[in-house]
């Protein structure tokens, strides 16, 4: 996304920028946002709705462009958005609740929209000593579980996913929705597996899978940190030769009919197991 | 639906009938249940794919129809079901993929896809002593959610989930599919609150909320069983009135930003909790 494309529309007494138009380009270009070639091409991903703005800008992410429904009540949080925005040189655009809700994809559009720089970084940039637990993610293919994975890490403290091999794209509208906020608190990493492997074998940290081929309760195992919970496809679970490489493979009880937990659910039942143990 | 709904079509050499066509009235129909006043008003839903199907039977229940592709292997599962649904007097019915994904609404259709009496029941009906755990849900909004609590249910031994106020329908075709089949295993009431509320008085039962207006931690109470487990609606949490009605308000650990995990996240990790103290 070219961030200094210039101006088609009015600009209001602010220095703002309106538009009012469906066929300007920029709309067109946030739009396709949605899509992950288009993201992956321009390295820019949309967020929705002043909570979760608000929660970016507290974390140290402002959007390099504002859209903002000119219909909005005036809030000090969108104020304080604005203000962050203008001192990082970013963009603010005025436009209709009409554009917004077909730039979001929603018939009920958020009051604001941001365009972010992707931050996604590389293995080799996580400091693994920061947290305790990391959640490490094989070829997950839902967005909703994926940020669902994602608000649980924030929640337990993790310092990230790790997405190892074809996973769904993190910073997809349906994931940025659903980490409610985590997608700017957590690390987001993505490595093939092999990648992986070599460097958490280049320092401390136990890797552990949950699978139906071990005896081991998951409370019967004493976690040490850095630990890196290893959660498989959704239909698949982990390969068997991923399995082989986990220092510990550990199950939960089941006591009905089936035999797996949807994988958001699994991912936090464990990461709180190995939360409860530090904390004790 | 009105199950002796009379052939259009042909019939094969084992009295199966084969539908061709879009227009047949019982494709329609069949669509139809896709959408919940459909869904209230003939008391039927829809469950897909063979797996799903072959839990149910096993638990006892066997589709009125039975929509089989033309295009799908022989496989002993299938002809289980189709016995099964012979001896219940069931209809069993051939048709195209094309027309399976239509009635679906799946681009890629499952090859055999049923059409079941619903069986939600009323509160009179459970003996709440047959389980440890029963989930209780408030004006949840989510499909996917009720479906993942439904199978996080199951996981756990719980009983069945109650559903309290305005939810979403557990017979939808999304939390159907997300139930991975827990739909049968878990029996499925919904009443409001002030009901639920003298049913559940009217007997044994510890009610646990999850608040953040409380600073128990969730692993420093004794569950007693039966257990309720009540989540609230997804983005509003439990109305302060229904707190006030619980036996015990308790609080999960939240390390990060976030001030709440996602309500099948959150109610899995209570649900764990519970079980573990009690398989202790």
């Amino acid at each position: 996304m070219n961030t200094d494309f210039s101006a088609h529309g009015e600009v209001d007494a602010d220095g703002n920028r309106i538009i009012t138009g469906f066929s300007n380009p920029l709309v067109k270009q946030v739009r396709s946002l949605r899509e992950k070639k288009h993201r992956k091409r321009s390295g820019h991903f949309l967020a929705e709705g002043l909570r979760l703005l608000t929660e970016a800008r507290e974390e140290g992410y402002v959007p390099v462009m504002l859209f903002m429904s000119d219909s909005r009540d005036e809030h000090p949080l969108v104020s304080a958005l604005e203000n962050a925005v203008r001192e990082n040189d970013g963009q603010i655009i005025k436009t209709t609740r009409e554009i917004l809700s077909k730039m979001s994809g929603k018939d009920n559009p958020q009051t604001v929209l941001g365009v972010y720089r992707d931050h996604a970084i590389n293995l080799n940039d996580i400091d693994r000593h920061r947290a305790n637990i990391w959640l490490v993610a094989q070829s997950l293919r839902d967005p909703g579980n994926l940020g669902t994975i994602l608000r649980t890490g924030d929640a337990v403290g993790a310092g990230g996913l790790i997405l190892v091999d074809d996973c769904v794209d993190a910073f997809s509208v349906e994931a940025v929705r659903s980490s409610m906020g985590a997608i700017f608190t957590q690390k987001i990493v993505q490595a093939p597996w092999p990648e992986f492997l070599k460097w958490l074998r280049g320092g401390e940290g136990q890797l552990v899978g949950t699978s139906l081929n071990t005896d081991n309760d998951y409370q019967g195992v004493k976690y040490e940190a850095p630990t890196f919970l290893l959660i498989g496809n959704e239909a698949q679970g982990l390969p068997s030769d991923y399995e082989t490489e986990c220092d510990t493979l550990v199950k939960m009880p089941m006591m009905g009919k089936a035999d797996s937990l949807n994988a958001a659910v699994a991912t936090a039942v464990m990461a709180y197991e190995v939360l409860n143990q530090q904390r004790k």
